[in-house]
């Protein structure tokens, strides 16, 4: 994919790449998009009343995921303790809206695809999580 | 590729996709993506003086790409006349990028690939923009 | 104003200010904002059903002045076609939601709010578009 | 301020407004703002390669900023235990931010105030957290 080859070709990596870390990168990158449909296509629903909470759920979700595959897809530098804050708190946002949109995904696929997105990008977020010891942590 | 499937779902398009205009999604992602990696890789090289120009131009470029990426994205209601807008300046944005990232494609693998991101994005804007017709244009 | 004095200090400004162009750089930073929480206050109306097509202009309008401030606020190296370009879209932008939110504006004072900031944001994008010359246009 | 007279209108508000957090997401979209100007700004210094790791956090900074003024500006349903760790990630962000902004303080006068600004930032994201107890926590 894409960002593990983009990733793979910076000057302090150097094909020295931490995997699980990319894959949460490509998640986030994924989930932001997923949310921000699905926080659309919720919003032309008839019933759109029953799913503002949904919505709101949603656009939290693409915009901390999308904060998080920025600042973890820098390699220059560090900044390690933000980087790993940022993908427990984007575990939690995807927790969040996993668990609303699983209400909702019988009636509505867009809520079924992006519940098993925003499971699959807060389990990698965790994984993620846990490979990075920021100094002094 | 699940931007399709996102879509496909919307109550308003119920299937009936513009598959131009899914395509030019799928890569503004993308290239908002590889561009703002692109800038950081361009940042951790030696010779980073050389390569202002690269990396202020990878930033505008994944800036406009992900706002096109969002609005492109949104099917409830309309506003056609600013897709299309954006779907062009889109690719403005890509072609001045890849130019300048061709300059450095020998030299740096994350520009070569960059490059050839953003001008297969700059060709999918381009295509997608030519199937959007606003009321009243 | 912080833009100002930010932007006056880059090596590049010197001091020596497109005072036009900051103005529009400020308002777009300002609108984002604006269009974000109207987005959120609508969605949060009894009657959201009647707001959809708001809460999408709203959401787009947001995501193409936060580009605009970004790209326009660069002053390393240039771009100065593009810059053009995303000021007269967001410029489209903002009238498009102006216009909607203008429909709300006796019923919902944030819509009142939304649409007074996108007409004063429209217009400045429109005189900052005009003092931007691309070499080559 | 706009943030606040938006945020007072929506309609699960009603003027009765937490100004704590007000103005922590007054903070967070001016220190966005800043920290993507400072970015630009030390680009554009002859001395870049000595401020790779300021741009850096300047980037970083303004991602987090964004994502938390987003997620923070929004009234509708509820979030809380997001917006209470967002608002933690963006203090330190921030305190990263401000700490390197301050090494080069001196010299740059963008970086002087970029620092002023994320301390201020980070000091009402600190504030505006503890305002918030979320159900279950």
């Amino acid at each position: 994919m894409h960002i593990a080859s983009m990733i793979g070709s910076h000057p302090h990596v150097q094909g020295n790449t931490n995997d699980t870390l990319i894959r949460a990168i490509e998640e986030t990158y994924a989930c932001a998009a997923t949310c921000r449909i699905c926080a659309d296509a919720c919003l032309g629903e008839a019933m759109v009343a029953d799913l503002s909470q949904c919505i709101r759920l949603n656009l939290d979700c693409a915009d901390v995921c999308a904060a998080t595959a920025a600042v973890a897809g820098r390699r220059t530098g560090s900044n390690e303790a933000v980087i790993k804050w940022m993908l427990k708190v984007c575990a939690e946002a995807c927790a969040a809206c996993a668990a609303e949109c699983e209400h909702h995904a019988e009636m509505h696929e867009h809520c079924r695809i992006c519940a098993e997105h925003c499971r699959r990008c807060e389990q990698a977020c965790r994984a993620a999580a846990e490979t990075i010891t920021p100094s002094g942590m």
